[in-house]
């Protein structure tokens, strides 16, 4: 089964709790409605590579570990949209959950999602209970205080911000999640992976700065323009179009070379490069540089002429 | 140490999170003004009492089950104050979280809370980590889906609602866990406390309907009324103020029958009813009581009077 079929597979079984007649209808709607269909589930694609890598030893947990943090994922866009903040109407090319279901039932859903997430963990870990506190301790650290994504949040409300900080925790901190629980999951030692989760998240949050700013929003499935709109911390501001987009290249090649040797590091590389091409596609890259380069020589011509 | 010292020291410790330099400061301070200071703390002492009650083998894994408990109980005041909820700007007699910090950081304070509880149930587990995944299993079901208190908050946007799942699930759930995650936490059987929790549970809520109608805001330090301004079920609109006392005493009588004999089963009888008259003070009841009685001959008599 394709890792794709078997993430869908599991959310839909993890989400059974919101199928439970006692459960309130339009709650169950809401959960669905914030989990289905979904976006790339990169991160838990990320986590089961990884759990791939080191061996897979325990493919329940793995999936646990992956259903785990796309719900984390799920909770945070559910919030993140709210009025409160974004105010998005649309996600993943249709009604946010807000707009669909109203704002108590989007707060209340990215709070059962929370949990979800925790209980689907604890049930996945009946063969290898021994793993499950530390990786608790993995995602816990990666979602909540003093740096995970709802950390990452916060900062938005903060005068002053460090962009590093911000988008490391907003963004990076659950892709290190997925992959440093990925290889908890089988067994493997967490710290190994962690760069390669810390240089993809930062590598994501800037493929969506320079996305947001080049973007379209039907390509999006979300408002384009919302960091300035918002007036958000962003890399465009402090290193231009073209530095981002050659500090996200740079991160991919850091990515790529932090993969511990093993059999299966040649397919996490190709996984890595092939996310990178959809994240932010070469073309695009290319063209706008050709651009920009004949648009600066123009623009030296022009200055000759007028000196 | 007092029980309630205790559980004090380890909210204090559970919330170090916050006191990280690298945690964005109005997040922490959000997270502190939720926690601190507390209400009466009487979920994490039940937990404590039936875990003691159980022998309480593991002292550090039982004080983890109290601020797990508590934590949540803090997320759910801290989401159900929002706007979109009761829109309350009072709470433990001073602001609410929303009204003090804004409502983004009071979202994301909640979420924090969530994922604070389950982290500081991991770190607790490491003397008896197999007791964890059960243990988990009962926090998250109290909490979220079906019929956590999640789905509890959830049942005020249905048009059709049992007053007894809704209280059930809103109220009592976070009851249940406390005594039955408290005497797991101790190696009990959870089924055997699962009724006292049950219990105690619904005389809280009711408690709540009948000071919420008697009450005066300064002592409850909420305003008062909350339930008919926002048309949300309770048990005075089912049984009048009459009916719900009556019923509040049968619960409390019901709940201390129900704990299980043993060498501690005096003295959590004594809290059960210590507890009982923290929240409906039995002078209030009788003071009811006869008034109600007198108006009724009052009535009767002005009736044969008409008549």
């Amino acid at each position: 089964m394709k890792a794709i079929t078997k993430i869908e597979k599991c959310l839909a079984m993890a989400l059974e709790a919101a199928e439970d007649p006692n459960c309130p209808p339009k709650l169950a709607g809401a959960v669905r409605h914030a989990v289905f269909p979904g976006g790339a589930r990169i991160r838990p694609q990320l986590a089961l590579a990884v759990a791939q890598a080191c061996g897979m030893d325990d493919p329940r947990l793995s999936e646990g570990v992956a259903v785990a943090i796309e719900l984390m994922h799920c909770a945070s866009l559910v919030h993140d949209d709210l009025p409160c903040f974004d105010d998005a109407k649309t996600r993943r090319g249709r009604a946010s959950v807000h707009f669909a279901y109203g704002e108590p039932l989007a707060v209340l859903t990215g709070d059962a999602l929370i949990v979800l997430a925790f209980q689907t963990l604890a049930a996945a870990a009946s063969q290898s209970p021994l793993r499950l506190p530390a990786l608790m301790q993995i995602i816990a650290s990666c979602v909540g205080m003093p740096s995970g994504i709802v950390a990452g949040q916060a900062w938005e409300s903060e005068s002053r911000v460090s962009l590093m900080q911000y988008q490391r925790a907003k963004t990076g901190a659950l892709f290190v999640a997925a992959t440093s629980a990925g290889a908890l999951s089988a067994g493997a030692d967490p710290k190994q992976w962690q760069a390669l989760g810390d240089c993809l998240g930062e590598a994501y949050q800037i493929a969506d700065d320079i996305r947001d700013v080049m973007g379209q929003a039907d390509l999006l499935g979300k408002p384009v323009g919302q960091d300035a709109q918002h007036d958000r911390p962003n890399a465009i501001a402090n290193l231009g179009l073209s530095g981002a987009i050659d500090h996200f290249e740079s991160l991919i090649r850091t990515a790529s070379e932090s993969i511990p040797e093993g059999p299966n590091a040649q397919s996490m590389r190709a996984l890595v490069m092939h996310e990178s091409e959809r994240l932010v596609p070469r073309e695009a890259c290319n063209a706008y540089r050709d651009n920009s380069t004949t648009e600066s020589k123009l623009e030296q011509g022009n200055k000759s002429i007028s000196n």
